[in-house]
Formats: C-alpha cells, structure tokens, sequence
C-alpha cells in the first residue's frame, strides 16, 4: 500500500516517481527547495499532484522564513518549475489569496492548513470523477466483455493525492464488479506507462503495454472501445493539454468512432486561456530520449488536442462536453 | 563508408544493424542458417535488404547442399524469419522460378548469380526513386528554406542494398543543392530512427529527432512540408504496411493537409493481395519494449496505411496514385 503524498510532521513524504516502476521508495521533503526539485525533476508529477506538493511546499518555505518577501519568493520559485500544468498555478494563486492578507507570522500556520485542504479536496473530487466515469463504463459494459479501455501516461492515482482521473472510472468499475481492460502505452520518452502498469498491477486491473506507434493499429482492429486520459491544462473552449502523443491517439479514436473524454478536475481549466493556442508547451532535456549529446532532438512534453475530438470531460461535477465548459461554469 | 551487403569470395558480408548506431560492425554470412539468423534477428533489416539478403541466403544453401530438396528447405526456411516484408517472399519466388527447372548440380551458380542481379536492381531501382522524389522535394524548395520532411523508421540506405527509398529523395536533394531537414521519429519499439539518424549524419544531411509521440504536435504547428516513409507490403488497392507508427502520422498528416508519400520499389506491391486486410502483421517479442517478463505486452511490428489516406507511392518507375497502383502495372 502506497501513497503519492503524505505529512510527517513538518515534513512531506513523496513517492519518488523517478525510481518506479523498479523501486517504491519515499522521499522526505523539508525545505522549498526540495519541494521544487521533486517537481521539475518529476519525483512527483500529474498535473493535480503537483499542485498540491506545491502548495505544501510553500507552506514549508514560511516555516523556513517568516519574513515578508518569503510568499512571493515561494511562489516565483514553484511556479517556474513546470509551465504547462495549470493546476500548480491554480494552487500557488489560491495560497497566495489567502496567505497575502495575513501578517507574516501568522501565514505558516494557515498555509499548511490549505495545503492539506487542496490535497483533501483532490482525492475528494478524483472520487467524484471516478463516480461520474463508471457510468459511461457501465453503458459500454453491456455483453460479459471487458470494456476495452485505452490512456495515454499515467493519471492514475500515481498522478493525484488519491485515485487519479482517468483511471478513477477504472478503479470505480472494478468495486463495482464491472471488468475493464487497460491499454497502457508506453509514453515515450518519459515511459510513465510502466508508472501505470505498475499502479494498475498492484490493484490488480488487468491490462497490456504497447508501444505509442501501437495505439493506431488496435483502434483499427476494433479492440479499443474508450479512450480516457488526464490533462495538464484545459482551456476555457475545450481545448486539452496533455502528454504528448494524446493528439495522435484523439484524432486515430475520432477515425474509428471510439469515444475519447479527458478526466480532469475543475481545477485543471484556464479559464484565462481562451483556446489551446494560448497554452505553453514545455520543452524538456533531449536527453529523456536516451541519447544525450549525439543527436540533435527536440522533445515536448505535451500537445494540444482540439476541443472537437473530445466527447466530454469528465469532471467532479459530471461530464460536461468540451465546447459547454464556460456556459456549464458560468451557470453553476 | 559503410555498404549494408556485400559479396567476399563465397561469403555474404552484412553491416549488423543491432549494433548501430553505436558500433559499425560487418557480419560474415557463410551458411543459410546464419543469414535466416540475421534476418530474424533484424542484423539486416528493411523490407528492400531483406529480399536481396534471402536471395543470397539461397544462394549459400545450395553451395552447402547441392541435392534436390536444398532449394524448397531453403526457401521454406527462409520464408519463415519475417512474415510481413514481401520483397522476401518476392525475392524467394524469384529465385525458386529460375532454379526449379534446373539440373540441382546446376544452381549454385545460377542463385549467385541471381542473387547479385537482385541486389544490383535493387540499387538501381532505389536511385531511380530518388530521382522521382526529388521532384516533389523540388516543387516544395520554394522559397529559401529547407524541405522539412518528416520520415517514420529507416527507410535509408541502410533498408536497401544501395540509396534507400524514403530518403533516396533526400540524397538526391542534397546532391542537387536542395535543403533538406529530417524529422526524424524513434520508432519504438526497436529505435530505427536511430538508424536514420546515423546514416544521414553520415551524409551530412541535417535531421532532429524526436519521440514518435510528437509527430503531431509538429505537424499542427506547421513544422513539416512532406511525410515519406517505406513500406514493407503494398496491397493492389494501394493500402500500405509499414512500420507501426505510420498510420498514426499518416492520420496527423491528413489533418495538417500535409501530402503523406510512400517510397518502394515496385516488388513491395503484392498485386495477389487484394486489400490491406490481407496483409499479415508481425507480432515480435514484448521483451522489445524493455520490461522483460515484468508487464503483460502487445507487440505488433507493422500497421496499415489505407489507400485514402496516401497521396502518391513513388516507385522506381514514377509517382502513381495508389488507387491508379493496378491499372497503372496493367498498362506497362
């Protein structure tokens, strides 16, 4: 039994994700600088774990000082460490809402309170999401088959304080006796497939690992019925961030009619992003290719997919379709 | 200066493509056992290579045994190291029709013989697609910035005993003073863009790499003019199986209205099959994907291109549509 973020006194323990799938090792983090080491260097990663790992994180920093410029400094320093996923701007703005107004001295106190309610609202509304999806599942469950469900990277609990997104319908599924099987592609070049495989064998959901170039070819030959992924950053049209490669896998699903939804919590769409033009793609080192130095690479961490081959996004509240995300928020 | 097969007295001598791109090491084939070995094993690979490859293991297994049953145990033994590729079976067919009627004391000359003619065609044939392409990349070089061209696998010269397919167009560029850039994917699960990317840094063209899953990211953002790849079985409708991954560009590139080419000689079309249904496709060890044992895995070598979605094949004889690919070898 594993956890991806837990308190230790006045400290947070992380996964390190960078050693999984071959160890499942912690890593105690006390210091702000710790904390945005862990995240530029993907010990932990997922769009809503990263937020909530930075909010702690700024909550270590004003334990480390109490002066007047810590806040900001806390926040400047996280918030560089990864430009696509929005939620870690989403966290660091909350913090900075509520802590700014407080005298310096009382902010630590406070901001480890918030940051321990951001990680409980993320399991929570993961839960929600989990509960939302299972009904799309269970439409799809009709004959004794498994549903034949394909995601794109790991945004399973791996990626969350708890349960994940696109893969908290599987999880739900399977409480509910309803079979799923997984195809996991591989998501190169960062391999966070195996992150999946090995989260989805230690809950024992069974599934298949592919190649990415594999994706295309099992959709042709009928064997996928669903696709769901995560997402880095939402735009208020529907436009979706995520690992690259999503892209691919969108535009093969809308070619064999196969249902493509993004899992995603509220917390994920920039409604200050208009459309996925506006959204930063990060570059990453060329050597997450494997070959450092000896070739010339490029190598970003996401692609955008457009707001029309997405069927829905499955959010805490429900399933809402892409091009309905402003009206539906603007109405609740 | 590399040469992917050549001849030394009664020896084959291969370039051993698992060891590229980080050692260039030859190979000496001396016996049928030894080349049914190297093709399996992917030491020589590409659909064109292949073919030339079996006709010389042909060749060796009659100086071996000289009786009547060498020639079909040979062909049958070598029809069996990779199902998809049909210069192989093209290749072997070849041969049994020219063999066959003769005296068994008679054809280990004769294969030699027909072994280096196939070769030498398949050189031959290359330059003259390079040739064909070299128009397309032509029109393209406008303006005074490079072609870019985005390629899947290795389709170079190392596919082939001489210029390759998919790039034959772009030495043919170079040697014509047309800039050219290639972009050039993984290929996962095997890297053989790490193969392109030795071979045209040998060339001096230049070229980036980049994970498969980023192929459409590029392509929405305008990065690539032209899409070429090899083939490995060309169906008489015209759809292509190529190394997995290709659909999935083939669809990005349909998307971004990007015209997606297929480069191979002639012997690739397999007119006795009808559709790109027929076309067997290769399931190759999962311990490829680098998990050995470790996950349940799916691995299959190729997928299908249709027809639609293929905006010319370029064969040594000119650039035909491919729904035009039968009418177009009934007229000539």
């Amino acid at each position: 039994m594993f956890a991806t973020l837990t308190e230790d006194g006045n400290a947070v323990v992380i996964l390190d994700q960078t050693l999984l799938p071959h160890q499942a090792v912690t890593c105690r983090l006390t210091t702000l600088a710790e904390v945005a080491h862990a995240i530029s260097s993907m010990q932990v990663r997922g769009a809503p774990l990263i937020g909530a790992c930075a909010a702690y994180g700024v909550a270590l920093a004003l334990h480390e000082a109490a002066d007047d410029t810590a806040l900001e400094s806390a926040i400047s320093t996280l918030g560089g460490t990864r430009p696509t996923a929005v939620n870690l701007h989403w966290a660091l703005q909350r913090m900075r809402r509520l802590l700014a107004p407080l005298a310096p001295a009382e902010r630590a106190t406070a901001a480890w309170a918030e940051a321990r309610a951001i990680a409980r609202e993320d399991a929570a509304a993961n839960a929600a999401i989990g509960g939302h999806g299972l009904a799309l599942l269970a439409e799809l469950a009709g004959s004794r088959k498994p549903v034949k469900l394909m995601t794109h990277c790991n945004a399973g609990w791996l990626a969350t304080v708890a349960h994940g997104t696109a893969l908290a319908p599987v999880y739900a599924a399977q409480r509910s006796g309803i079979a799923v099987h997984v195809w996991v592609s591989e998501t190169r070049p960062r391999n966070q497939g195996l992150l999946t495989c090995w989260e989805l064998a230690e809950a024992g959901v069974p599934y298949t690992l592919l190649a990415d170039n594999a994706a295309g070819l099992l959709m042709s030959q009928g064997k996928v019925d669903i696709v769901v992924v995560g997402a880095d950053r939402i735009a208020a049209n529907g436009d979706t961030a995520n690992k690259i490669g999503t892209y691919l896998k969108a535009l093969a699903a809308r070619e064999h009619e196969i249902p493509f939804y993004v899992a995603a919590p509220l917390s994920t769409v920039d409604f200050s992003c208009p459309t996925g033009a506006g959204i930063p793609i990060e570059e990453r080192d060329g050597a997450e290719l494997g070959a450092p130095g000896r070739f010339p690479v490029v190598n970003p961490a996401f692609d955008v997919t457009p707001a029309g081959l997405i069927a829905g996004i499955i959010t805490e509240r429900g399933i809402c379709r892409p091009d309905r995300l402003k009206a539906w928020h603007d109405e609740s």
